[in-house]
This record gives structure tokens, C-alpha cells and sequence, in this order.
């Protein structure tokens, strides 16, 4: 038996995916921006897909731009916001993903103006702190700020964070990445500049997402070249990926709540018997307040046997991670889990389901973990 | 029947490379940066690739990164040189690529020297200019040619221009978008600092590409964040079009004498019949010198016939190009065709042909060109 608990990190193609892609990738070859027939009839499916995209985020049409992933979306709104739009500072805090923090650090070293706001030990944001920070005048501001936490699963009220700005004339930037198709985002209703998607974590392909820019910017584009994408985002499409996230929208969005219900019920049943049978176990993040469903990041308590507890997961059929996907079974440090002051002594690990996951994977996973971690003694119960 | 004769704009995935993309799409899920036995997986095939790709050109597999395209890749090249190795100016010519005119148009807002070589009518690389350029002094610099002009295919010799950069101290960057799979370049031989390819230009898919960077090169990411591909391109790795990029190379340079022979075939019947069938028909380019088999700009007398040439053709099934795949169908000008000083009140069309075009093809469109564009008087036989 093989349990993927590492649905954070990336999810399986859907089998329907696969069919739109292999649909694509044997039908679809022309070139997009080719208008005869085989460039028309491609540049038809890229259309339609914008348009479903667009739909399920009450955007519209002409506010949605493909790229290759959730990475080059963020390194897109963060560096054109700076270059194009006279943006002289953004605020941002210590939990982001490092898409995020590696083009602010550099954007740093030319002159933007980076300030991190206060979060909590849940990887809260303090809004009060966001507030003072945005009323100190200090140029045009920018905040930039994750929906949901991709190591802790901690989630922003978006609305809130949306007035906030508005009324301190600030633009907002929200890495979308990890709810994307899980929770819900209506950009009509709720105001953000710059959302991004990555179709490989709601079951889409990897190497394709896309970039929301609200119609009132005028950004150009980050990779340059010909007239694609409205003349926003230069290359040949990736059409086969472009089909395969819509289609993986779609299914994402029309299934939500029965998904979303799917994976409640698997982590809080995870939780209840992680807590019922091992000692000392605690919860990073906002775990039982406003939290991304699909994410569980449990903190084991020092001892030997959950040294390499990862690693050991891994050999007994069990994929889960140490942190973010780039930890993942590595048992390097977490920036996240530093910046909400976890005890470094203890042991994080991430689990994180999909609708694909069963109570019987619990079950096994739960069993495993009885030969690796402090188990409750009789006396503690 | 439909002719699909554009080739240089994009091309057909091959069914062996579709297989193989397939069975990553079914099997390969799990995220290369987690080092659980899924990730592992997706890792191995990734390494398989870089190492293919690396073994066709001559190079070490730490000078290949994947890219979402030849795009991305000429964007990173031209840019990265510019704010990490202290290139100030950069030569290029009028007829490269938009996607390394545009990049250079934004250096030189931001500072960058950039100079144009003289090119003759054959879009040929005058190059007792390009050394003269290089004796200037005139800071560090780099020459950015591309290896085949994507519109009218004239090639440019580039072990000589290897050794003339080499022996002026200038770094070398090559678009070898329409070159990469079709003609050899063997970087151990000879030396060039950048160079690109985008699969979907040899039967791969598109949305992937690559860019070999010599290891004496120090370059920062393009695309920041995770620590992918050696910490120079972020973003989750787009698996099945890397797997497909390198299966599709491999086809390519292992069947390249045998589909380059075909190509050359069915272009030299194309030719002598467009010649005795056709009043005043020329070839722009190097056409009959050093050129790319697959690529054939066609230059037809003007006349009221072939106003709509490339349209007419589409309507009777056969897909070719006014210029580029941006323009193709279009009936715009072309800044290639401006820049070799073609006659404007002719038209040009790019036939572009692969090892999947066949003689009846030929044929087929000769036929139907007669009834578009002005025959041959007997008087003029």
C-alpha cells in the first residue's frame, strides 16, 4: 500500500485531465497564433479556457493570462507592480512561499522599500500592525499577502484584507496557489490586483497557471517576445497545459464542496486519533480556526524515534513532507514554521489530502505512526 | 485533404512523444523537489532528460535548465547577462527574433549599448562588420545572433562566429530555436555561451524548452523562488514536457540525416516546379546557399491574384505563413523582409515542411497555386 499525503506539494493528474490534455496534444498542434485553420481552431480552445477560468473567479476575459506556474505569476505581478506601476514599497510578511520572498529580497537590493507585518504563533496576520503599517506614509504601497499558508495551511480573510487596502490606497497581491479551487474567490465581489493559480495543486498539470490582473492595471510583460497573450506573456502557449487547467478548474470548483467536505472529514478524524493515541502531539497554525482543509501540519514531540520521521514515513509507503515541497522528507528547517515560533526541538510534519484519500489511508497512516512516535501511556490517559 | 506546410511555426507532436508524455502524465505525480518515493520517481525522469538533452548537444548536464520555451529562455539568457555579468553592450541584427528584439529594446531603455550588424538582402551576417563592431572598445559585450532566421531560414556559420567572439573576449548567446533537432551544434566544439530551444520546433510540446548555459557562466535566476533546477529556474517542473522535450530530441537527432534528406527533397521539387510553373517567382533568403531545409520564403510578383495569398491558401486546406507564426495568414509586413529590403509590393510566403510532408503534398499545392497566382506565359518559356 502507498498513501500520498503530500497533496500540498502537488496532486495527481485526474483521469478527465488526462483525456482533455491527450485530446489536445493529438488534435490541437497548430500554432495559436497561426490564423489558418489548425492556428484558429488551437487559439479557440485557449479562448474557451480563459473564458472558463475567468468565469469561476468573476473575473473577466481579458483579466486572466496564462503563464507557466503559480512562480512565474508571482515573479510577474511583484517585479511589474515595482517597474511599471511606481510601486515603492511592499509590505509582506515572514510566511510566504519563496517565490514570493526571493523576488522581494531582490527587489529589495535595487530600492523598493520591503516591510514584513507582525504574524502569530497560528501564522495569523495582525491587522491592527498591517493598518499601522499602511497609514505611515511611505510611497506607493503594494501588500502582498498568501491566502493560505502552504506549510501550515493558516488562511487570510480575503474580504477583510481587500477593504483594508482599498481604504489605505494600497494595491494587494495575493499568492492564490494553495486554494485555487479549493476555497472560494469572486474578484467581482472582492478587490485584489494580482491573484495567482498553478493548476498542478487542484489536480491540473504541472508547468502551467495563470496570473489574474485586475483590468484597471497597465502592466507589460515579464517574459517578452511576441504578441501572445494579448502581448502580456511572450512564447508559444502551452496549450495541452492551458486545457488541462481548465478542465481541472472546472472539475475542482463544480466538486468543491463535496470535496471540501471529503477532506474535513478525513482531517478531523486524523486529528482525533492523533490526539487520542500519542503523547503530546500539537497542531501548527490555525489548525481549528480558519484553516485550508486539505493541510494539517502535526508537531511531534522530541524523541529519538521521530528523529528521520519523514524519511521513515516514506520507507513505510507513506508520502507526507517536512514542510513546504521543497522539504519535503528533507529534515532541513522550515522558514515558516520558524517565523511562528515553533520549538525546534519538536518534529513538523505536513500531511495534506485530497479528495482522493480514504479513511482507510488514515487508518494506515495511523497505524505506522504507532511504530514511530511516543505512543500515550495508560497513565497519561 | 489539408496541407499543413508551417512547420517553422510549430509542428505536430510526434505519437512517440505523445506516448511518452502519457505515461508521465499517468505515472509521474508526485513533485520533484519531495524526496519521497513519488518525488524520487518524477526526479529520476527529470535527470534522464537533462542528461539526453545534454548528451546531443556536447554539453555537461549542469549547463542544461528547462524553461517554459525558447522565449523564456532567450529572455533569461539576454537579460541575466546584462545584470549578472556586466555585459554593456550587446550586438545583435534586425532580423532576430521578437523575443530577442524586445528584451533588447528594454535594455537599452535601462542603459544597455546595443548595436545592429549590417545584414545583406540573403539576411547574411556581414561579418567584416560584426569585427569591426567588436574592435570598438566599447565595454564587455556579448553578440546575440540566432542560428537560422525563423522566416526565411538563412543560416549563419556558427563556428566562425564561435571564433570571432572567442578571439575578441565577447560572449555569445544563439537563438537555436529553428535549429536545435535539424542541424547539429556540438557545444564542446564549439564555443558559445547561451543557447535555446523550444521543443514544439522539433515535434515536442509545446510550452517547454530549454537553455544551455556554459559552466564559466555565473547567472542568477530569471524566474525566482524554490530552489528548482540547481536554483536557476524556479517553479514546479513542467515533468511531462520535459519528458516529451527530450524524447522528441532524441527522435530527432537520431532520424536527423534521414528527415533533413526528405526535407530537402520535397524543398528542391518545390522549388524547380514553383520556378517552371510560375511567372517571375524568387526565394528570399540564402535559399540556394546556407539555409534551413525546412523553411522556403517564397517572394510572388505583385498582382491582384495574390493579394490574399496566404488566406486563399488556408481556404484551399494548405497552411502556410506570411512571415512568422505571428503573422501567419496576416497580411502584414514583416520586419525580417523589410530588413533584407525585399521588394513590398511582392509577396512572400514561408512554406515550411517536416519528415511528415510527402511529394503528393507538393503536388497538391502546386496545383492549387495555379489558380491563385500568375502561370508562366508560353512566350515567357
Amino acid at each position: 500500500m502507498r498513501v500520498y499525503f503530500d497533496n500540498a506539494a502537488t496532486t495527481p493528474l485526474s483521469e478527465e485531465v488526462t483525456a482533455t490534455m491527450l485530446e489536445a496534444m493529438r488534435q490541437l498542434y497548430g500554432n495559436p497564433s497561426s490564423i489558418h485553420a489548425e492556428g484558429r481552431k488551437v487559439r479557440a480552445a485557449i479562448e474557451q479556457a480563459r473564458k472558463k477560468v475567468a468565469r469561476y473567479l468573476g473575473a473577466s476575459i481579458g483579466e486572466i493570462f496564462f503563464t507557466s506556474g503559480g512562480t512565474e505569476s508571482n515573479n510577474m505581478a511583484l517585479k511589474g507592480a515595482v517597474r511599471d506601476l511606481g510601486i515603492q514599497r511592499i509590505i509582506t510578511s515572514p510566511t510566504e512561499h519563496p517565490c514570493v520572498l526571493n523576488p522581494l529580497a531582490n527587489l529589495e537590493n535595487t530600492g523598493t522599500k520591503i516591510e514584513m507585518v507582525t504574524i502569530d504563533q497560528k501564522g495569523r496576520v495582525d491587522f491592527e500592525d498591517l493598518e499601522r503599517l499602511l497609514e505611515k506614509e511611505n510611497g506607493k504601497t503594494m501588500v502582498s499577502l498568501m491566502h493560505a499558508n502552504n506549510e501550515i495551511g493558516t488562511l487570510i480573510d480575503l474580504d477583510r484584507l481587500s477593504e483594508l487596502c482599498h481604504s489605505q490606497g494600497a494595491l494587494l497581491h495575493s499568492d492564490t496557489v494553495q486554494t485555487i479551487g479549493h476555497i472560494p474567490i469572486d474578484v467581482s465581489k472582492t478587490k485584489i490586483h494580482f491573484l495567482s493559480g498553478s493548476a498542478h495543486k487542484f489536480h491540473g498539470p504541472k508547468g502551467t497557471g495563470f496570473i489574474y490582473i485586475n483590468n484597471e492595471i497597465a502592466l507589460k510583460p515579464f517574459i517578452e517576445g511576441g504578441s501572445q497573450e494579448r502581448n502580456m506573456r511572450a512564447g508559444t502557449e502551452n496549450i495541452y497545459g492551458i486545457t488541462g487547467l481548465a478542465k481541472a478548474l472546472e472539475l475542482a470548483c463544480e466538486n468543491r464542496e463535496e470535496r471540501r467536505r471529503h477532506v474535513e472529514e478525513l482531517r478531523a478524524c486524523f486529528i482525533r486519533q492523533l490526539e487520542e493515541n500519542f503523547e503530546d502531539i500539537q497542531f501548527n497554525g490555525d489548525y481549528d480556526g480558519s484553516c485550508l482543509p486539505k493541510t494539517l501540519s502535526v508537531s511531534f514531540p522530541p524523541s529519538p524515534r521521530s528523529e528521520l520521521l519523514v524519511l521513515n514515513l516514506d520507507i513505510a509507503g507513506i508520502s507526507a513532507s517536512g514542510g513546504s515541497a521543497c522539504s519535503s522528507g528533507a529534515e532541513t528547517g522550515s522558514h515558516v514554521l520558524d517565523a511562528i515560533k515553533t520549538d525546534p526541538s519538536r518534529k513538523a510534519v505536513r500531511f495534506s489530502f485530497s479528495h482522493y484519500n480514504t479513511k482507510e489511508e488514515i487508518d494506515f497512516v495511523l497505524e505506522k505512526l504507532k511504530t514511530m512516535v511516543a505512543l500515550k501511556t495508560v497513565a497519561a490517559k
